[in-house]
């Protein structure tokens, strides 16, 4: 991690930039990095947001991160990545649902969850060697010891790849971890209230048709039954 | 469902817009209804793109369909939808992850998923009844039967809650449910390749401490270990 940058405001706990501040459930928002880092390291999926003549796009993308930024990509000829690496102001968000909240109102009726918006403007990686270098954190952070076996990616791949990040300075955490927040008077209402938990869970792997028979599944597979964002 | 509407071009297949129109992978992109709207009732959460100042935010929040409409809500004093209500362009994604797509190659290695990208002119319910009406769609999308079962809501509640709509006209589903898909010169690659099954699944109910011994948990309660986005 380099240490020329600025300490980011995030480790203060207080939130960097007025834009990423919550105002509402302020209780329920964080700016420290631990908490930031925790959700963007265990959430697979964030939604890059981006604007083109005034029209907001909203695309779903696989993100990691490596040290101060968040990363995504794709296809050289995927219009969203076309689109943003100029140097577009962005938003990614990623979200885990972690739950039903189920009131005895539906006033009260909310969800547990953890999420993370981060504000930047994209960069795109350009360098083939900084490529490799953050394509490895991505499949080493979900498939821990795959990408040595994995078959190398060539120059040409590389060209047909294009990843972005941003810089993860400006960018707020929130999170619900609770159960049924009611008002006393409802806590009579005849109807069970609780939380449902819900996690994103693997199932039995299934081989692709080409591998050899008596192959094992490598220990980097999640297991079956394998809770993936905890 | 309205008749005086415009038939959707989605019915036809054909992209209603160049602006949701697939181009790369255009054999994941899906325009019909049944597709889309498919999706979407699967889908709890979305991320709501808007624009401020240049700025695009992306806001994670539950969706629901009603017929030919999106609908998401919050508290009233929320950010997100006192910015946008006032007829807003927005676009709505809802992004299910359905597996892992491990292949030999870090190039050809993907996921499985299921996403719709929806884009439209926020508008707000201000009707007390139909508020009432998209919200008891709502509840009863993911608890049948519980709305009646309910609390009711107060005019107070409503008035401090915010539900904002768009229509479907111009969205898009992009899917991919496949297996590993890569050149025959990667099949002999001795690594391990293939699809890891992932699915939010639900858990053991944690019952709310005010809910009297003996009561039992309701049918509309996701069972342990049952999937919520098939």
């Amino acid at each position: 991690m380099s240490t020329e940058r600025p300490l980011r405001t995030a480790r203060t706990g207080a939130a960097p930039t007025e834009r990423v501040r919550l105002r509402r459930k302020a209780d329920r928002g964080a700016y420290d990095r631990d908490t930031i880092e925790g959700i963007l390291d265990r959430a697979y999926v964030g939604h890059v947001g981006w604007v083109l003549d005034g029209q907001p796009y909203v695309t779903p993308t696989a993100i990691w991160r490596v040290d101060d930024r968040l990363y995504w990509h794709g296809s050289a000829g995927s219009r969203t990545l076309r689109e943003t690496k100029g140097g577009m102001p962005v938003c990614v968000t990623a979200t885990i649902v972690d739950g039903f909240v189920l009131a005895r109102s539906g006033f009260e009726s909310s969800m547990n969850y953890r999420s993370v918006v981060a504000l930047g403007t994209a960069r795109e990686v350009t360098d083939e060697a900084e490529a490799l270098r953050v394509l490895e954190v991505f499949v080493e952070r979900w498939f821990p010891g795959r990408w040595p076996e994995l078959r190398p990616a060539t120059s040409k791949e590389l060209r047909q790849t294009t990843i972005l990040s941003i810089d993860l300075t400006e960018a707020s955490a929130k999170v619900r971890a609770a159960g049924v927040l009611e008002e006393p008077e409802d806590h009579a209402w005849p109807v069970w209230a609780g939380v449902v938990p819900l996690a994103l869970v693997a199932g039995d792997p299934i081989p692709d048709e080409h591998v050899p028979a008596g192959m094992p599944v490598p220990g980097h597979v999640p297991a079956p039954g394998a809770r993936v964002q905890d």
